[in-house]
């Protein structure tokens, strides 16, 4: 074992920046005017960001003023329940075709397996509602061993009250990919709207906005090789929008606050690289990932592998290790170099097992004792090799050592 | 006239990232981690956030854990009448002892100069209380000609009903400095709680939360010579705090979303500078201003310097040209390659006059017909010469073809 290794398999909790990225924003540092002030370095602040627009729409098959700049992915979540707050109170005036069409509802489905963001903003409109505050009933449908949406479940709960429809199309934690535009065709079929969380899923499976026709798309920068504190929420031209930070007219009066000009600039390279490197990416990835698992399953006696065999993002491998505690599995692989997870980086430091493990069927111990691996562009076969190699005894020790089983 | 000069003059929209801060986040390109990871990276980038804390907490005088993150001066402002929000309809869950204190508290209390973010934050919790989904009213307090609030008129408004009271610390148009001190014990007196938009202010005057007995105080890292895209809530310890976007359990649960890494560590040793070099840029600012101020009054007639006279930041100099048209003479200005602003970048492309120009009691022409001078650690005393000589030319033209007068 080489003590100095690092290999760094936690791409779902976030990428480092690329160098292709890195090199554009170290010239864009300089790139200092207020994209809001009229004069020379204002505008071409405005131009730049303008041209980063259009790169992060490509990605997604969007249009350039469908994108709107937030401060991330759940940035961008809590932006669309607070729409739908705002619809449901009346707080946003909606033009009498939509006042038409979304009148009277005020009924949101979601998945049980989305990101903390959403389940907390659901969480948090389902808590005005019990206040009295707000009239609004969030249903979350379950999902199947695989992490599927429960399709006959969800068909039971659209109604003429649904207003907004809200399931991701990657899980970050077990990659599962959801065939979004039959939930999407449901939900229209509904009359409601629909977002998905497409933070997971951008930059490495291909995504049509107008093709699977989402409403509504959350993105994140630092998931595509760009920087952190950036990200988007696309929304379908004409669909309304209510703004969840409100002080000046930037992104049409949708999003206050002074442009993050690095941020963006570096949203827009890191869009265009993956979208050129796409396919490439989809291939890559799915090698060295199947390679892990095949690997693991060979190695290392009664393990279990999470999320669908399938439709599953191609750098993702949830692997479940009876026996043995996450925590514990981790430690002793940080220490041999391997950087993993347990789940969601926005969920550590809690001691609930996994919601989306056990939103599979997964008992608490299972959960308990579940790695998430996810590979990318700076990972080799050899690296795979390596952990391969590395786990086996990492997880005899503990198993010998657990007093679970 | 050097036609290839340029001198940047609007400090107050945004400033450069200094030497200093661009060679520390060029190095911090590679801090990739996800600091809510468990492993080495994670805690890397964990430790480098927390030291930045430190140094942001150091520049107001506050401790590191009253420092919320936020995306920027905009969002902690809409964080803070968020905040009273959920205090006034329930959502936030006070602690016995401030619910008590806080009890049948649903007035808020904010200047009528206020930045827009604030403004629209405020009639937003206005707008639900119209619509009957909120129950509190907003008073917007008027100032005098020199900007500062008008005491009796704020005393008056505080009532045992007062649950908040936010007033700037300086204005960004004009620059009048309020005297916060006064002002935050007239709002404790009554039992309320108090805020500042100290955004403006701060590197640029000295301040302690402590000792002006600031609850709540709202920073931007993009005005003090780091990156935009970045900024922080402080909130006093113990003070009550609800998070508008909700999430995972970043920032004790108070700010959802991956730390925004390079941002941070940005605004780290930007504040480190800005704190060291605080007692300089008073002295050097000052002196470009005045400089500026007297050149201006000596070479053009029939101007209005607006703001205080003596409680204003140094490096703020707001200026009315009667019979000249703000966009007008920005234009002319930017042709010969100075930059400034008609006022707040984040009301530009608004047509309605300044709402802190037509609270210190200018008319519209007036207001239309004003230029903020921002400068800042860029300028020179020879940069501040070419404007004095470069000015009257300008306004005399613009005066000549004017139809107004």
């Amino acid at each position: 074992m080489n003590e100095t290794r690092k290999i760094y398999m936690d791409y779902n909790a976030t990428t480092p920046i690329s160098a292709e990225v890195k090199a554009q924003m170290i010239e864009d540092l300089n790139i200092y005017g207020n994209a809001s002030s009229m004069h020379a370095d204002g505008r071409h602040a405005r131009n730049r960001i303008e041209e980063a627009r259009q790169q992060v729409a490509a990605l997604i098959g969007g249009k350039a003023p469908e994108i709107v700049f937030t401060s991330g992915g759940s940035e961008a979540n809590n932006m669309v329940f607070h729409t739908a707050e705002s619809i449901i109170d009346g707080t946003l005036e909606l033009s009498p075709q939509w006042a038409d069409k979304l009148k009277g509802r005020n009924e949101i489905i979601t998945s049980a397996i989305e990101h903390p963001c959403v389940l907390n903003s659901a969480k948090y409109l389902a808590t005005l509602s019990k206040k009295g505050t707000l009239n609004c009933k969030v249903i979350f449908v379950p999902v199947d061993a695989d992490g599927k949406l429960d399709m006959d479940a969800y068909k039971a709960a659209l109604s003429d009250k649904t207003l907004l429809v809200s399931v991701m199309m990657a899980n970050n934690e077990i990659g599962t990919i959801q065939d979004v535009k039959a939930i999407a065709a449901l939900a229209h079929e509904a009359g409601a709207l629909f977002h998905s969380d497409i933070v997971q899923a951008c930059g490495k499976i291909p995504i049509s906005v107008g093709d699977m026709r989402i409403d509504y798309a959350t993105m994140s920068c630092h998931k595509i090789y760009g920087p952190k504190g950036i990200g988007v929420l696309y929304a379908g031209s004409g669909f309304p929008l209510y703004p969840l930070i409100q002080g000046g007219h930037q992104e049409d009066g949708m999003r206050a606050g002074t442009y993050n000009n690095l941020g963006i600039l570096g949203y827009g390279k890191a869009a265009e690289l993956a979208k050129a490197n796409l396919a490439d990416y989809g291939k890559t990835m799915r090698a060295l990932r199947n390679r892990l698992r095949d690997g693991l399953l060979k190695n290392i006696p009664n393990i279990k592998i999470n999320g669908h065999p399938e439709d599953v993002l191609p750098n993702t491998l949830n692997v479940s290790f009876p026996g043995a505690e996450g925590e514990a599995i981790l430690l002793s692989m940080d220490l041999a170099g391997i950087e993993a997870s347990t789940g969601s980086a926005c969920a550590s430091g809690s001691l609930e097992p996994s919601h989306v493990l056990m939103a599979i069927g997964a008992n608490p111990e299972l959960a308990h004792g579940s790695i998430r691996f996810s590979v990318g562009l700076g990972v080799t076969e050899e690296d795979i090799d390596y952990v391969i190699e590395t786990m086996p005894p990492i997880i005899k020790r503990l198993r010998a050592m657990s007093t679970i089983d």
